[in-house]
């Protein structure tokens, strides 16, 4: 298991409990050797190691001892794991988006009979499981999909910091929540391609109402065409997976977006001396009151919805950043954890949403699917839960030899689904439906 | 000489005229050959060459025969020409951005006694050597810069396509008026570093006065901190060098980069049944009435100028584009040279500005410094001109011994800028000044 990070603890825990009962040994490999440690605890079936998957051959030492390596360091990374992978034979499993390199080791992986399985942890992973899950049943019953629709957001629990107007903090890699969305989304609508640039992207929301929980607002996440022919939606006039935020969350993000505060293509200057105000100038004209020049600019009220989310996260304060140095994305990110960063207590939530419209018989049909989890506390993640156990799950599975499939492949496999989600179920993990 | 496109006519004319006095030879290379054949007529002094960078050994033979190259191949390709100068020992001449990479060539440059120069046409070019002479001026008569502005467009003449509304036409290479201004502006404004990223840079304009001519609006060029050390303006509180459109351009401009139009890095989908319509449509929410959804999601009227631009440019139109795939940058180039192409008659016309604060005397002056310069038709641009004769004169003075520098440098030293501003008047390109 490479990486011992916010992530993982629940998916260790599930690799620990089951290491006893097989008599499997967990080796976790962190660039921090003492997180890895802290994830084990006292259990005699893990190992805890250093690791630096730029230190190429400690890395092939580390990956030839064992079966199948997990991995959930950053994702620009994978493509060294998988080639070390290829080199010493071993099974890969992730919760990253397949890349185009990824994707060139297929043919060497099925070759020797390894399964490279990708975006196997929550989104993307248990939406791909579970809507698969939802599109094979409808086509077995005749069922003819015209409409998919995929939403999930990973957020925090109605009573964690009430006073929070974003309703949202740091559950995951924060440096993926300030850069996301960069690139452009590309989905498909009543028959239409539509391309949506990240200058676009926080105002083009979608009011998206999940039965029991109210209204979310929906953004369109990276390329769902390349979704269409992998899950089948071939007939489809609208296909669009997306990101869920609270309300009023991606109006204020948008503004963070348009100043230019998510960045990381360079290095600001003299960011030692800049407090969090001179931040935000740096990327507006006026220097004299800035929150009436941001307003001025974007056209929003200074009393308004926008203006109380940034104003509750310090921008606007002539606090000291406590950088050296850092693009305007790491920036961000630092000012933002001041308030963002899971404190005791503090629960996450997630919710993903699906909506599946259907011909059969002649008459159109929809079914609703949904999950939503509660996280323990702040390091019982949700998050980790959802993210983590699909891959634990995943890895028994194939250390049971109970899945065949082999070569880079995502989830939508009916063997690897159904037999992951049914065992997600059981641990508290399951959609809930809706056939109108 | 590399390249025998839209910017290439007057250096090549200038260099065969003198290639006549000195028994110089002029090889032009481009893709094209017969385009090279074209530039050179009847010349006995000049041979065209078929040339293609990527083609490594007939490009260091072709190389290895001259004394100078002089590039006007892309950018991107300045790195390959640099190192095979720097091979067969030959100088380089370009009128492009100084990147990283060729920075990096200047030890092996110097050591081999080779001139490497660039940014050395009109803008970065005739800016930087004509804005140096002031500067210099200035300091000797013992005064103390305080602020730096220059702006420079090229536009078209007031007579050319009097119906354009945009006042624009593509007088050099579209591909970059099309992606212009990606990645972040940077600059220095009353002693605070600003940021503007693509997002807000055609709406982060300024008014530009030039006298005699009226105003023009100005936006932020790239990255103008690295010449405050260059050109010795550590005392200034403002530094910024931009880029100069007709009133009007840049508002309408700003809904093309807003919809994503100008993006570079994907294809689109089903490009080849798609109308101009279709194309903006693919970037909007809404199908129905898109001239209406458009104007809503910009908050723009649809009498409005900008509509006004947008309507000419055919954008609205159900024509079929005409192009089998491409990026939405390719495709908004081919859109928009159905009327940006220069027709015959056509004239351009170059605008530069410079703008010095100083004190002298515990006193506040000011020298603002201008240029403007017409073309002949749609073949003798003033955009050729300007840009290529500093190349050419440039060429004249080094196969002259008249230049000492060597090493990657920008035509900032006395020794060039002296010698090629006071060619240029006399061939009819020179700034006025007005001091107060």
């Amino acid at each position: 298991m490479l990486g011992a990070g916010r992530s993982s603890s629940a998916c260790i825990s599930y690799l620990i409990r089951n290491a006893l009962a097989n008599d499997w040994q967990i080796t976790i490999g962190d660039f921090d050797e003492s997180a890895a440690k802290e994830r084990i605890g006292s259990s005699k079936n893990g190992t805890a190691i250093s690791f630096n998957i730029e230190n190429t051959e400690a890395s092939r030492t580390a990956i030839s001892k064992v079966d199948v390596v997990i991995s959930l360091i950053p994702a620009s990374f994978h493509p060294l794991v998988a080639k070390l992978c290829l080199a010493e034979k071993k099974h890969l499993l992730t919760a990253s988006y397949v890349s185009d390199e990824m994707k060139s080791f297929n043919a060497e992986a099925k070759s020797k009979g390894l399964l490279f399985l990708n975006e196997s942890g929550l989104d993307p992973g248990i939406d791909h499981m579970s809507a698969m899950q939802v599109i094979d049943n409808i086509k077995s019953d005749g069922g003819k999909l015209i409409s998919f629709e995929s939403f999930t957001g990973g957020l925090i629990a109605p009573d964690t910091d009430p006073e929070n107007p974003w309703r949202y903090k740091f559950t995951w890699n924060p440096r993926n929540v300030v850069v996301a969305g960069q690139g452009t989304a590309k989905y498909l609508q009543d028959g239409k391609f539509k391309y949506v640039p990240y200058q676009q992207l926080f105002t083009r929301t979608t009011p998206i109402a999940v039965p029991g929980l109210g209204e979310y607002d929906g953004y369109a996440n990276r390329d769902s065409l390349k979704y269409v022919e992998a899950y089948g939606l071939q007939d489809c006039k609208t296909v669009i997976r997306g990101t869920l935020r609270n309300k009023g969350y991606c109006s204020a993000w948008n503004i963070l977006a348009q100043l230019g505060c998510c960045d990381e293509s360079y290095q600001l200057d003299h960011v030692k001396t800049m407090s969090h105000m001179d931040f935000i100038q740096s990327f507006l004209d006026s220097d004299v009151h800035s929150e009436e020049a941001l307003c001025k600019h974007f056209h929003i009220s200074i009393d308004g919805e926008e203006m109380k989310r940034l104003r509750w996260s310090g921008l606007f304060t002539q606090e000291k950043i406590g950088l050296e140095k850092g693009t305007p994305a790491q920036i961000l990110e630092y000012i933002l954890n001041k308030k963002w960063k899971l404190k005791s207590g503090d629960k996450d939530f997630i919710v993903m949403w699906h909506r599946f419209k259907y011909l059969l018989n002649g008459q159109e049909n929809e079914i609703q699917a949904w999950l939503t989890a509660t996280g323990e506390d702040e390091t019982q993640t949700a998050m980790a839960k959802t993210v983590g156990l699909p891959l634990a799950i995943t890895c028994k599975l194939l250390l049971e030899d109970k899945i065949k499939s082999r070569g880079v492949v995502i989830p939508l496999q009916k063997e690897i689904y159904e037999q992951v989600l049914s065992e997600l179920r059981i641990l508290g993990i399951g959609l809930e439906e809706r056939h109108s």
